[in-house]
Formats: structure tokens, sequence, C-alpha cells
């Protein structure tokens, strides 16, 4: 059987190098991929001890198809996210909705032999998507996920041009949100703890920033009609609740433990929406690429290299929220 | 000065008979109204021991119209419930979403001089609503509120007639969400303590019942795209949460104190929103009616008289949750 590398997570938390196989043949829609980028992205540091293939935004080039491959070709360019695989016949796949297909195969939870670190993969055709000429592979990485995970929030639950759209925190989710929601035509509105990254949001395309840390109460041009939580800490609803507008929807994005908690009153009185959102389906994840490669939509990257010395310097500096705005790893020579 | 009788709150519980004044001649849209039935509703519990106006759940027949009414007319049977105004230029009025016009006047915060319990009451024509000729005055009452309630969650939020409704408590907003969903078309199914109310929940329209009581695992045909919790504590959503479709949506609609607490990942992972809802705009409203009247929709009352008495022991009655399914009080000749 051939192999290929991949960088697993361990007891210790620093990724070891291991090889992992490929089958001989490929079966039904299977893809061979060689990976050139992959995003490094906070899920990955909740995995890092457990012996796992790790990353989950990845981009390469196709080596060799399945025998049922109907779309792709050796050559093309391809990323792939959270979810590998979806049964393509429930009521979730068939309005879709395959992100929550009752047999899909996520990251962290299947195919846990391999991920996006390393130097090659195998998936089905029908979790990857053709990354368009005019992005990058480095730029096309953190699209897979971040990307993804807030285009498919504002696109699936039908934001309008004319709504605004907060952002809660500016990394690796949050600087592609402003962007993609700015793009939309939305008024976008920043919520960050500092004043820091206040030109760099504007300039992504925000049209109105606030700092929230030490405030207790916070002043809005324009109540927003939806807000999107990419913090890694949930935020003080008591602060956030008076500049959401009547009937508006909050996205928590970010992965956390325990119990989501909002006043009971507040949610009901103002008839807010709680919107649980996970990545994106196929068809979110489609158009995801296209927007973005219409309107030149980058993420802004930090460059590692693939390696066991690289990953673990990205991993921590992430930790520390050093990134700036989100770590791709890159293949050595 | 002309005066009526109202029936307030104060701090010993128990309701006072009083005296209000109306002006003498009726302004603007203000419709002077002889009251024929009240509806008791849980809110009315909270505010029994504040110096207010009692009662949101009325029906009445008109007597008198102010100089700008254009609908109503003297002799009309009409019904209103928690909100008496809205601007009518705002977004949210604009959109038919006036329940969540900043300038609503809510019971409880808004007209505490009167309420639905009392001889009379004079309300805005926009806050009332014709009450069709098929239903009687004291079946009318309870739509103001809880039906209304009910109705709009299911109306408001677009449920399709090939849904499965959930239905969490059979009270006085459980027992009508109950026969609006089957009317809906909607496959209906009924979370109970135990198994008392079985028979009558299979008679309004139920498909399915489920007992929870002592329950670690919730047995289902077919896992839930709504559910309307209408008990007045919150489930155990880790019961709750294995029996809900992806993506579905979770109405609490009984007010509580404190946050309203869900498991955080769990409503990402299945794409579960929570939908904060209070009663109902006034096009719900209207529609409620229509289709209650079409499809007799009828709730199922305790009548009480409209008398200090009466009111205090419908009120005690309801507290130890002894109200099958809502009380109704009427003027005693």
């Amino acid at each position: 059987m051939p192999t290929f590398t991949v960088f697993k997570g361990n007891e210790s938390g620093a990724p070891k190098k291991e090889t992992t196989s490929k089958p001989d043949e490929l079966s039904g829609d299977q893809v061979f991929i060689r990976i050139t980028a992959s995003g490094l992205c906070g899920t990955d540091l909740h995995h890092r001890t457990a012996h796992m293939g790790l990353g989950h935004e990845g981009v390469g080039v196709v080596e060799k198809t399945g025998p049922l491959c109907k779309v792709l070709k050796a050559g093309d360019r391809v990323g792939w996210g959270y979810n590998h695989s979806f049964c393509g016949h429930c009521q979730e796949c068939l309005t879709g909705n395959d992100v929550f297909c009752a047999e899909r195969q996520m990251y962290g939870y299947a195919d846990l032999d391999q991920g996006s670190f390393g130097s090659h993969a195998v998936w089905r055709e029908v979790a990857l998507f053709k990354i368009p000429d005019n992005i990058s592979d480095e730029d096309a990485a953190p699209l897979q996920c971040a990307g993804a995970t807030v285009f498919s929030a504002l696109h699936m639950y039908k934001t309008q041009p004319t709504e605004t759209v907060g952002v809660m925190g500016v990394g690796g989710l949050g600087h592609l949100a402003i962007q993609f929601a700015a793009k939309m035509g939305c008024r976008v509105v920043v919520l960050s703890g500092s004043d820091s990254k206040k030109e760099e949001a504007l300039k992504l395309g925000a049209h109105e920033f606030i700092a929230t840390k030490g405030k207790t109460e916070l002043k809005i041009s324009r109540p927003l009609d939806r807000l999107l939580v990419t913090t890694s800490f949930q935020p003080s609803w008591d602060l956030i609740l008076p500049i959401m507008a009547p009937r508006a929807t909050i996205f928590p994005l970010s992965v956390s433990e325990g119990n989501f908690e909002f006043p009971y009153m507040g949610m009901l009185a103002s008839g807010i929406t709680i919107q649980g959102a996970i990545v994106a389906s196929r068809i979110a994840h489609e158009r995801m690429l296209e927007f973005a490669s219409l309107h030149e939509i980058k993420p802004v990257v930090q460059l590692f290299d693939m390696t066991e010395e690289g990953i673990l310097d990205a991993m921590e500096k992430l930790d520390q929220g050093k990134i700036h705005f989100r770590a791709v790893l890159k293949p050595v020579a």
C-alpha cells in the first residue's frame, strides 16, 4: 500500500509526523490530493492532544480520481473543510443542508487517520471544492472553514443587503466576516475589546468600530440586525442586547463548552433569534468561493512551515492570540 | 367625567374593585367598550400585587367610537390582548411586526389604570379585533393572548403543514397550540409530565403523546421540527435535544426570570434555532381569529364571576395548576 505523511495530535500537545496509507486503487468517488496549504483553526487546538490527523482547512492539487468521480480531474486545485461526507438522500441533503446530514463525517469524529496537515489526503469528491483561479492556495485555505462558517451564517439565513451586521471579534473568522458582509452590501459594525484593530477593520470594510472593554453601555449609530459572535468567549449579553434591533439574529459561531446563556425576557420581548450554525453545507461553500472570487475577498494570513516545528509554533501563537489573522501552513520544499 | 369599574391588583394579592374614569369625549381612534368576558393568564398572576388594572384577554361590545375610528361601530364585538398601541411608522410596524414597535404599549407597562377585568375599557381601534360571529365571547377571550401567542409563533415563523410540531405542556396555551398546529396540517406531538391529559390531547388533535416524567430518554416516531414550550418551567434540554430534527426551531413561550440556558454545542451541531416571540402583531392576531373561526377552534374554558371573589378564586386555582384549561371571567348580572 502506498503511504503518505500526516501530522497527528498526541498527549504532549505537540503534533508528530506520522505515516498513513492510501488504498492501492481509489474506489467510488475518492480523490487523492497532494496538499499545498492548510489553515490552522481554533478547533485544531481542541484536538491537539488526540491521536488523530489534524487540520481541516485544506487546499491541494488532485493527483488521481476514483472511478465514480464526475467533476474533478488530475491537476485541479481543490479545497475541503470540516465535513467529509454526507448521505445525499435524507431531508437535510435534499434541501441543501447536507452539513446537518445524520451521516455526515466531521473532523474530529470521522476519518481520524488523516487531515489537512500532511503531504496528501484522500477525500470524497462530494466534499471537495474547486478553487477559483484568482485565489491562491494560501488564501484559499482559511476560506475552507473560517470563511465558509461566516459566509454560511450570513447567506443561509438570508441576510439582506439593507441590514446592519455586527461582527464581534476580529480574528480568523471575524476578519473574513467583515469582508463578506461588507461586500453583501450590509452596514458592518465591528465589536472588539480595544481599539487596536480599528484601522484594519475599517480597511477590511467595516463602517463602524466599537471598543467594548470596560464599557457599561455601547453607543451605536443603528441597532444590529445580525450579530456574528466569533470570539472564543461569550459576550456580556446585558451589554449587547440594548444595541440589537427587534427581531435580530445572533449567531454564536465559536466552539464553546457548557450552556449558552441569554437573558430570557429580553429574548422574548425583542423577538431575538439565537441561531445555532456550523461550518457550511456544500451549496454555501460553493457560493462562498464564487463570491470571494468575484469580490476578491482574501484572508490576512501568516505563513508557517508544514513541519512539526512550524505547526507547534503556529499553534502556540494562536493559543496566545498572536496570529494576524489566520495561520497557514505550507509544505517545505 | 364618566366612570367605570376596574379590578386592580394590590399588595395582598387579592384584586380589589375600584373605579376609573373615561374622558367625556373620546378622542382620536379611541373606542369605549363594555366588557363581556376576560380570560385569566399566567401573567396576570405576576401582576396581582401591583396597583394596576388587571387582565389582557378582553372581549366586549363597542359602545362608542372616537372621531378617527374607521372600522368599528357601536354594537361590534371586539377583543384585545397584550399590546394596546403602536406607532404605525417604524420598520417593525411597516413590516407587520408591530408587537415589536419601540412605542408599543404593553400590559403591565402602560395604561395601568384599566385592564380586561372590569365593566368597561377604552382602547385604540388599531389594537382591537372584530370577533367572528361563530365564536362566543367566552371562547374568544382566551384567544386574545393564549391563542394569539401560539398561533403567532407558528404562523409568523412560517410553520409548514408538512412539519412535526411539538407542544410541551397542556394548559391555557398548549391546548390551543395543539388545535392550531393540527388544523395547519402538521403532525402534532404533545409532551406532558404524566399521561393524565393524554386522552384530551388526542381529542384536541394531537397525533402522538409522550409522558416525560422520570424518563431519561424519549421515544418519538419522528423528530420535532418545531417545539412550543408552554410550561411555566424550562424543560431539561438534554432530554429534548435528541428528539429535535436538524434545524428545528424552539419557541420558549412562557414568562420566566433569569437566563435561558441551552446546551451550546448541541445547538450549533444541529443548527437549532431558539426563537424569542411574544404575543402577536396585528396581522397575526387577525389571521388567528379568521383561522379559529374557519376551523372552529375553541378553548376549553372554566367560567368564574367577574367579582373580587370570582377573580381571586380563579387566580388561586390557576396558581395551583387546577384550571381546565383556561379560566374565563364573566360579568354578573
